[in-house]
């Protein structure tokens, strides 16, 4: 597996930043790629774009087919023509995040070296910061030409670009749905990405980090951190409905069922298993230690003794707050914290809370509630910014 | 490190039964060895005997320092001279489960073999359930010529041997105390014992569960699986009251930390860390996968298609369930199924909730209500038992 070079794949619509970015960190990344995705046409007056920023382990294919798993888009149910973010009416842009692994810089990245034989950064990519990623796609809104997103969406992972582009680019950014984030991470959310990350440094094919070199992937270990994870993106009353107690025949003769009753497994372990190989063939280790640290990172009020209100002082950001009720990752105690602290500042915000048994995932998954909020907000929001 | 014979710090108080027992499974497991603790004395008319059962990473060492970490029991703050669980009034047993590994026949224990090279079981230690264990249990109970336990309590996986033994032999159980625990065990906690396995496995020392052949132990992965149930077993109130956001310095010169910003790490990966290195000192992983198996086989109802009442119809049992309005692993809401199935077959039911912010945990920890409800209820069933 040739890990030094963009896969030609991903080379359909990226730019590459030659002066780079300064990160939060101190250190100057350079050349910074961006790798994105657009839908739908720019109107002349460039004022009709939609910034979607996707999740921990999602990417730039909003509402295309994935070009490693073929699987439709993450959002395909809400982003095409006539869907509650119209591509008819919208021009809707997803952007590979900074240190990410679908095309824009990230630790698979060749490293620059003076004499260029370039291998990747692996573990020595810098620390970033949502932050550093909400920069790295400023470079490329600049670039289009746009100086003002008609709104800016996300879930979880993506909550935080959402906020952090409302406070560090106010005047950018006409309307806001963070969703399912918070805004801060939580003790227990920085607690289960260190047991994420553990679990990559436990796995024998990690080799330093340097796992390229043996030809290798911490397959077993990435594949441990995507299972821990997905139990969080779900909810107790979801895995009750969708497996319960109900069992199915183990495969045989293999290592990773010794103990097992009658040769039976729980249904609920075979779809984790299968959640966790799935994955592996589709992300880097590098990427997901470097991204997890990010969202570890964040705290929109760390510049301000905590206080939640004054990065968005004087906001004229249109901001629509969702959370799902059943959301034990990003709760909705943690949306209601934001809602006081934007009210605080007398924001413009809604902030509703969808009754969902689908636990934190509930973004992603079929929640007539949550289209119809977003379809009704973008509507709303684009009379009030005149869109035509 | 030897792992072929119990250590002697183990032998203080066992008892070997040649014939063993005829497991759930279909194994016939013999010998089979049971390791115990005993507090108090029995009296004469053998009355006065409460059983404590412990709960998956504990053991018998309920009441006095462990004998490997040197940390007080378990329960010291419960169990002792004038304490809510009195050893100058009762006679306090504690044995070791079947399957554990601190002096009780399980995956570590020697595999009779006829030419006499014996080699422990490992990963071919039979599947075992939370019955067998209870029976397991009987067979010392009744070599200590009890035949009737005054009362049975404990925690988590402890309490559903409590609901074990209530079923199975109702006339030997006058009162019972199951804390913190369930009917069944859930689809989201067999996830979450599922994923600790599979970081077990993923380990390079692993070996296929022959690691004791290499002189080695799977450090890494039981240590992953700690950290991740760890975090199950408190609260998010409780990790943001304890840890927050909080920042200290990281260990240089090591390969764990990569991405670190700053050179800090949060206090609660820092904690985690702890909690992960310190138990593979005391535990088999061999062990961790026999147990975990057995809490995820737990169904109460599962004889009777699921009907939680019927395996306690005409039971003349007290018994006093207790939950923990924090606990997400354990929720009241199985506590609750639990009560409610009692109630249908008119049993003497006391139900608590108890208000803590401390999680699953709160069983283990300073929880006053909790000492005040034993104390209370052990005093109350005592004078109908008439006990002296």
């Amino acid at each position: 597996m040739d890990q030094t070079v963009s896969a030609s794949y991903l080379s359909h619509q990226h730019v590459a930043f030659p002066d780079g970015l300064m990160l939060e960190c101190g250190f100057h990344l350079a050349p910074v790629e961006v790798a994105y995705r657009t839908y739908g046409t720019l109107s002349p007056r460039r004022d009709n774009a939609i910034l979607i920023c996707h999740a921990l382990t999602g990417d730039q294919y909003v509402a295309e087919p994935h070009p490693l798993t073929g699987k439709p888009g993450w959002w395909s149910r809400l982003v095409g023509p006539g869907l509650p973010i119209d591509t008819d009416r919208f021009f809707v842009i997803c952007i590979n995040v900074l240190g990410g692994c679908m095309g824009s810089t990230g630790p698979r990245s060749p490293r620059p070296c003076p004499d260029g034989r370039c291998e990747p950064w692996g573990t020595d990519f810098p620390p970033i910061t949502i932050r550093d990623m909400v920069q790295a796609q400023k470079l490329l809104i600049d670039h289009m030409g746009i100086t003002r997103l008609f709104a800016v969406l996300g879930g979880s992972m993506g909550g935080m670009q959402v906020l952090e582009w409302a406070a560090a680019f106010p005047e950018m950014v006409f309307a806001a749905i963070p969703i399912a984030t918070a805004p801060f991470h939580s003790a227990q959310n920085i607690a289960f990405n260190e047991v994420s990350r553990q679990a990559i440094f436990a796995d024998p094919q990690w080799y330093g980090g340097r796992y390229w070199e043996h030809d290798a992937i911490p397959a077993r270990g990435l594949a441990v951190a995507r299972m821990m994870a997905h139990i969080t993106y779900l909810s107790e009353e979801a895995l009750n409905r969708k497996f319960g107690r109900r069992v199915r025949s183990a495969p045989q003769g293999t290592e990773a069922n010794p103990g097992s009753l009658f040769g039976e497994m729980f249904e609920v372990e075979s779809y984790l298993r299968h959640q966790g190989s799935t994955f592996v063939r589709r992300f880097d280790a590098n990427s997901y230690l470097t991204i997890t640290r990010a969202m570890d990172y964040f705290d929109i009020g760390a510049e301000y003794e905590g206080d939640l209100s004054r990065p968005f002082r004087g906001t004229h950001t249109r901001f629509c707050i969702v959370s799902f009720s059943s959301d034990w990752l990003f709760p909705t105690s943690q949306a209601r914290l934001l809602a006081r602290a934007l009210n605080r500042v007398a924001a413009n915000v809604s902030f509703v809370e969808i009754d969902s048994d689908k636990g934190h995932d509930a973004f992603l998954l079929d929640e007539p509630d949550l289209d119809r909020t977003i379809r009704g907000f973008v509507a709303g929001a684009a009379e009030y910014a005149r869109i035509a």
